[in-house]
């Protein structure tokens, strides 16, 4: 698809991630990428969907959108792992990323990605839940998906559309899209109403 | 990745399909297009998971395997959608994909992709199952997709990866590669296992 569904509206996005940008590209939407330095910062007491919410509006408000005109719409986005009642961000350095994996290895856990609409009138978080299952990983499997992928800057060290997904990931439940980082139908969907406002 | 990891193997690939080319590409395995031409036909009394199973095993009995080194394995594959206990296959024409997605349209089917794996000695035939849930279609949505995707090439219509599979489909439950007609997790386990006899 290649005609802007919204040609009336301006579209900035605040992540650095491919994948999410070239998800949104699919969708034939033309956007400007903006860069958003937050110290991503949590309170203590919120848990599993809550956190990539707090983190995808502290992005939106961190950005000045006074400045753009009134058809502006910004997009930020957080994606976070949550296994067993913890979070999981992204790893710091090889050694991070090998515990990481360690720790999803042979388990079910959740990917949560929240996206923040905002324009200068309105604003929307929304998030979404997908649970993911690994069989058990071997260190040689590990070792091999680390050095060769790099997965630094992925939630929970991995990237389902990689290797590492291609062969040790059994089974979803959920959106796929969102485990990439970007929940694209209900993205569609929220944009739909969120224009109509 | 880009190492082949079966070296001592020579793989040929039944399947027309660039969804399962690339796929298998991803995987480091290096193999040659075989054409196999058969009349995908089936007994009346086969459901669901029996349909893929038997028309992969079909077209893998087809090929003149004899001809080729001991060392071969023949990957040939077969996807159908399955919606309320009857068979969605290819559609015919616009006409046929048009009702196709109107079928589908807010409700959840059952994707069934059968692999079969075929050596001069052994013969492994496996099939994975995957929900996928729609939500309800326009009239516009359907035509729009058809016309600029032409899915003719699709059981069931529809690719996960097009346009509609990113706006339309609300969550899977299962592999989201055996969606797009190739499972690549269980394949990978299961050549592992095949290899090894």
């Amino acid at each position: 698809m290649t005609h802007n569904p919204y040609p009336e509206y301006r579209f900035l996005l605040g992540s650095k991630s491919p994948r999410r940008q070239h998800l949104l590209k699919e969708l034939g939407i033309h956007y400007e990428l903006v860069s958003i330095d937050v110290d991503e910062v949590f309170p203590d007491h919120l848990e599993g969907s809550e956190i990539p919410k707090y983190l995808s509006a502290l992005k939106a408000d961190a950005f000045p959108l006074i400045d753009y005109p009134p058809n502006t719409i910004l997009i930020t986005a957080d994606t976070i792992v949550w296994l067993e009642g913890k979070y999981i961000g992204k790893p710091e350095g090889k050694k991070g990323a090998v515990e990481m994996l360690g720790r999803l290895s042979g388990k079910t856990h959740e990917v949560y990605t929240a996206i923040c609409l905002k324009s200068r009138e309105a604003k929307r978080v929304f998030v979404i839940r997908t649970e993911v299952s690994f069989k058990t990983l071997s260190p040689e499997e590990i070792h091999f998906y680390i050095d060769h992928h790099r997965p630094y800057d992925k939630a929970g060290a991995y990237g389902i559309q990689d290797w590492i997904g291609l062969t040790s990931v059994t089974g979803i439940n959920g959106c796929y899209y969102n485990v990439m980082g970007f929940p694209v139908q209900r993205f569609w969907e929220e944009l739909q109403i969120f224009t109509k406002q």
